[in-house]
């Protein structure tokens, strides 16, 4: 990452970049925490604790994968650490915080193996530290001007006004399909959703930020663009996997939560479709209610019989998800999904392989390959 | 506010200027909106609903005070209306994005005499309507570079990451008092919230780029900066007032409001500091309870008996409220308060008055100075 890496006989061999990769992601998190904890003020009186709860999420364990990507895709090209750790420090703090708002928004239960941060501190608490996080990344990206020149500075901060957009559409789109009970939904309608939602702000400006930074040609920005987009794609395909196949303790988020939370999800999606018309009703109305109340998740009547919600409406139970999981089962969702994931990670290393001498071997060239083979290798 | 506007006989007589005054923030709202539209993207297809949501407070019956400070302190030093009003427009969406989020943190329920944004449309909703909003601040003020030139855009860029870090640090700290049901405050420790809370984005900043899109030298930026400090104490303190004074329908929140959801005003700390032992240990317990769900507030059992929310705790009643009413009369506590926003109020215009010929006479200073007055004689 820095001028002291240099490549190693592991990242010759692909089939084995697992260690390097963890390496390259460790040694990005690191730069970028320490960047991070210069952005976020240390003077803390007075400030209701506000400083301490944004640093909650970044320093709990988590590959860092956006400003890895960020900072390899300014390297490769050329550019100097310099020039991007900066950026992809802001990077991080924008997806923390988007984190926060989206687990909220989601009513999510865990956090990279913790309680997430509104259900440590409550709503209110979670909603003012996501905005007082975003409000962190305007100073450090106008310093930028006088890091990598005006020109480029104005364009990062276009690029990340435009993340910031597209990922409250997405998230609009997504929330719009929830309150409708919309199920209806193509492959296509989850591509969209996905790009707008994750892609954009995972992939797609980490890695533009990147070239900006290093000066790259118009061309060379958007070769790079399209691979981050088919990267970005088949990660979220993946991540959906991960969700039902993974162990919590290794995934780090609650297990199947994605069928508990009713999420849109390309192999669910699948399932739904391959059903027969009777097991889809079932699914529909079993996905159409609410999640229990936490503490009753577990309990002998989440199992079989009602809970009710607040609102007075009958819960999922234990046995709705299994009936949702034999479906996905039955109809083989996960390895639909995983073959379309598949097909989008294929698809980004010829994007990346078409960049020819743009992209000279390095370190960071290899880091780019090795997290598109991640997406589709990690849960084998 | 624009050209056309020319100083009327009503501007000249201070007791009356309250039409004036209204006409004036009217105007301003008009052009605001106009440059809210053209900030909001009108293409629609597959957001969600995202746009329409955005406008829906800033098309909500509302003074627009905070563009109305912003274009009348710019016009005011000689500015144009052009170098301002897209600033004013972006302090207003902010306004709104702020409205949004703060409704969701109190758990209010009335904004602009309609329910608040997340009881139409649900927390994840509200939420994100609202980072939508902050998402399209960035690119209107980075097209100031052209307007107005590099340097003041910068400037203005930097006053409103400034200004969204103090309103989460203020809001930080209340939420933290809440929490920590901590009601031994001083008026100092409301001061300094407030300061953060409110007159950040309320005053101090709207001033700020209104001066700064003038050009105006430090030293009247420095003078323009205290008037709106001590201009946005004196207009919160009357706030409090009429939160507990006003009527429902004139006032566009619900009455009482501040006493159901338990905040610290003013003139609440002044008669806890006022009130007897064991009138103080009663007023504290019974703000430290819920508010109670909404519908069951006008039902028999909310006037006496307990209502338990979803917690499990026993709320506030009708009756719990009227005796922290009683404690406010009792104490003369609202006249309390009204007296230091009168003082502030009388410290900001005497800032202004000291502005001597940076300030001719005009329609634009006469706002600034009727606006000092409507703080302190708007429920008279």
């Amino acid at each position: 990452v820095s001028d002291r890496s240099t490549p190693s006989a592991e990242w010759c061999r692909p089939r084995s970049s697992v260690g390097s990769l963890a390496d390259y992601l460790s040694e990005c998190r690191e730069l970028v925490l320490a960047e991070i904890e210069q952005i976020v003020p240390s003077r803390r009186a007075r400030t209701g604790g506000l400083y301490e709860l944004m640093l909650d999420y970044p320093l709990r364990p988590a590959k860092a994968l956006r400003p890895a990507l960020c900072i390899a895709t300014c390297r490769a090209l050329g550019g100097q650490l310099e020039s991007v750790v900066r950026s992809a420090a802001v990077l991080e703090l924008y997806h923390n915080a988007f984190l926060i708002h989206d687990d909220v928004e989601d009513g999510s239960l865990k956090r990279r193996q913790e309680q997430t941060l509104h259900r440590k501190h409550g709503v209110p608490v979670a909603v003012n530290v996501g905005d007082g996080m975003l409000a962190l990344t305007m100073k450090p990206l106008l310093e930028n001007m006088e890091l990598i020149g005006v020109g480029p500075a104005l364009r990062i901060l276009l690029a990340i006004a435009d993340m910031a957009r597209e990922t409250a559409e997405g998230q609009a789109l997504e929330l719009e399909w929830v309150q409708s009970c919309n199920w209806v939904l193509t492959d296509r309608d989850y591509f969209w959703m996905v790009v707008k939602k994750s892609a954009w702000y995972s992939f797609i400006v980490p890695i533009a930020v990147g070239a900006i930074a290093a000066g790259a040609s118009d061309d060379d920005s958007r070769r790079l663009r399209l691979f981050a987009r088919r990267l970005g794609v088949a990660f979220q395909i993946e991540d959906d996997v991960l969700n039902l196949a993974a162990d919590e303790s290794v995934y780090g988020k609650e297990c199947s939560g994605d069928l508990w939370e009713g999420k849109r999800t390309l192999l669910l999606l699948h399932a739904l479709r391959s059903a027969t018309h009777i097991e889809r009703e079932r699914a529909v109305e079993i996905l159409s209610r609410p999640r229990p109340p936490e503490l009753d998740r577990s309990t002998p009547a989440a199992v079989a019989a009602r809970v009710i919600d607040n609102g007075n409406r009958p819960c999922k139970t234990v046995a709705d998800v299994l009936f949702l999981r034999d479906l996905i089962d039955r109809y083989h969702s996960l390895s639909y999904a995983q073959q379309i994931a598949l097909r989008w990670a294929r698809l980004a290393v010829a994007t990346l392989d078409g960049m020819g001498e743009a992209l000279p071997d390095s370190v960071h060239r290899h880091f780019l390959y090795s997290v598109s083979e991640f997406v589709t290798e990690r849960d084998r």
